[in-house]
């Protein structure tokens, strides 16, 4: 069973693999090679993964067999494991509590060659729809306090097969990144009355100089202070606090601007490997008015470095002004996105 | 002028630089090469860095040409700017000022093919020597509220340069990583009225299964909830604040142990990329009694991947306690440390 530990100085909670843990010639060596055996995500190979949770797939067909778009399983290596009453514990000084969480793995296609940027939007919508299903599923779960939906794209970017797929883990607490934003969102309202997102949204929309691409329901910008060159947030224009209430019509638009975003960044930056998360107030507490769910998007071209881990500043060498122009430019050649439907 | 941003959100600081900016093209391909040009670190290359600021050189050699042991300089490419006045603005919503600040780096061997963990534990202390007289330095300039020094090894961990060097940067604000450990130590020293990491030490120098080594003034541990695999942190036995309170004997005894710990983790990993940071508290305010400075150093063997950067978790697939003991085995073929001197 895996462990949760707590830092004691400042609070963050680390996952300790306990059993099996990586010795230190486990690690491996520094190139960027996917491995190249044969995928486990394909279609054909589905004994080789989990039992399948839930699937889009087309009538007639079986689960765990050829035939589906979408295949939700458990994540053969999960970093915290399922099955379990949470328990906390002292050590000493220190705090622990037994690893119990959900560690899923959504594969996007099975088509191995296709990433996100090259589906059509319905087929995006489909993985944004069942991020959904999958999170409403999970928070009913009542061990667990939040979930978090994420992608890794690319070696670089931690992920360790190349068949394009994202993840979720459900953790027993609420991430301290996570408490840390709804702090500070909280902190804004009660001196504004304001969502501090929404007055984001506003001044970016008024601006102009760090849009990169909006429909009528959603918009795509560089942050003002962005950790990373080319981070890129995409939010609702209206405020909403929980991703997981956005109905079939706004996915379709979500899946518009974030197709075309990845497209934009494949194209300028040559393909770079990324991580999305999706960022959204926790289901077991009311931040109805001050939290306001994004996405953030940061294509891995830098090094995290010492000055990064020691102080928490980061060192961004590309101003996002300058980012959002590249971004913007690259629309030319864009694939025209579909038209969307606005909001009911 | 480099400038420094705030995330109106979590506050958190960035350093945008918004001259010269990174475009598309700029990012390094995704090797783990090291450039092979004419290393400006080298002796007789002097004269393609900056001026020197403080160096330990032969009598009778002359600034700016050989004959040094530890030259410091300004950094040819700094993330902060030392000239002007801080100037603080608001835009809209955000917050922003002028990147003011220090970015020196610290050459610790004229020999282009040494590294800390190869050389002699005097070597080692001139090095420490190097950053407690920069930061006391710096400290003296009352526009910077922050000091941190830093070594990035390896291209994997930051390093553009493989000739080994450290680096300190100077802050007009308190970093938010700082800010946070502050916090913590400070709320646990209003409940207990001891000092956090004088207790962890204590528990630590007690159970034994997480220490790595140690001599008269410092212990070299893998913390109980380390971030990363193989993560070793540094602290000094008896309570101090402050890096540049250590004494000219006591640097000594640093050196053995730092050396030592980088010795055993360049054995047992193969000599990773890695980075070292000394956290210790702002010289700007009195935390005399509740902080406790400390070196972390983290060898890169993993990478941050999408759940970590949306949560602030992270997943470490080697426990601490293991990893201890990999270190603590590489003892019996170590170099033997050198007798240090108590402290007086």
């Amino acid at each position: 069973m895996p462990e949760l530990r707590k830092d004691p100085v400042i609070g963050r909670w680390v996952i300790i693999a306990t059993e099996r843990g990586k010795r230190p010639t486990d690690f491996p060596t520094r190139t960027d090679r996917v491995d190249s055996r044969i995928c486990p995500f394909c279609p054909g190979n589905e004994s080789a993964t989990p039992p399948e949770i839930l699937t889009l797939r087309e009538h007639g067909t079986y689960p765990n067999t050829p035939g589906w778009r979408v295949r939700t399983i458990s994540n053969k290596f999960p970093a915290l494991k399922i099955e379990g009453d949470l328990q906390r514990e002292g050590v000493g000084i220190f705090d622990k509590m037994n690893g119990i969480g959900a560690h899923e793995v959504i594969i996007e296609t099975p088509n191995h060659e296709q990433e996100l940027e090259s589906m059509s939007i319905s087929q995006v919508a489909e993985v944004l729809w069942m991020y959904r299903e999958r999170v409403l599923d999970l928070e009913k779960d009542s061990r667990f306090r939040y979930v978090m939906v994420f992608k890794n794209k690319g070696v670089a970017a931690g992920a360790s097969l190349s068949h394009s797929h994202s993840q979720l883990i459900a953790t027993p607490v609420v991430p301290k990144r996570v408490a840390e934003e709804l702090s500070g969102a909280h902190k804004y309202f009660e001196y504004k009355e304001r969502c501090i997102f929404c007055d984001i949204v506003r001044q970016e929309l008024n601006d102009k100089i760090r849009v990169i691409s909006e429909n009528d329901s959603f918009v795509a910008i560089e942050p003002f202070a962005p950790r990373f060159p080319f981070e890129t947030w995409l939010l609702p224009k209206q405020h909403e606090s929980r991703f997981v209430k956005i109905g079939d019509d706004r996915i379709e638009s979500l899946a518009a601007v974030l197709k075309d975003c990845l497209w934009r960044i494949s194209t300028v930056l040559n393909n770079p490997p990324y991580n999305y998360m999706i960022h959204a107030a926790p289901h077991t507490s009311e931040h109805g008015l001050q939290y306001h769910w994004h996405i953030e998007l940061i294509p891995k071209l830098t090094r995290v470095a010492g000055f990064e881990w020691g102080t928490g500043f980061y060192i961004n060498p590309t101003p996002p002004e300058d980012a959002a122009q590249y971004l913007r430019e690259a629309q030319v050649t864009s694939p025209a996105p579909q038209p969307v439907n606005p909001p009911h």
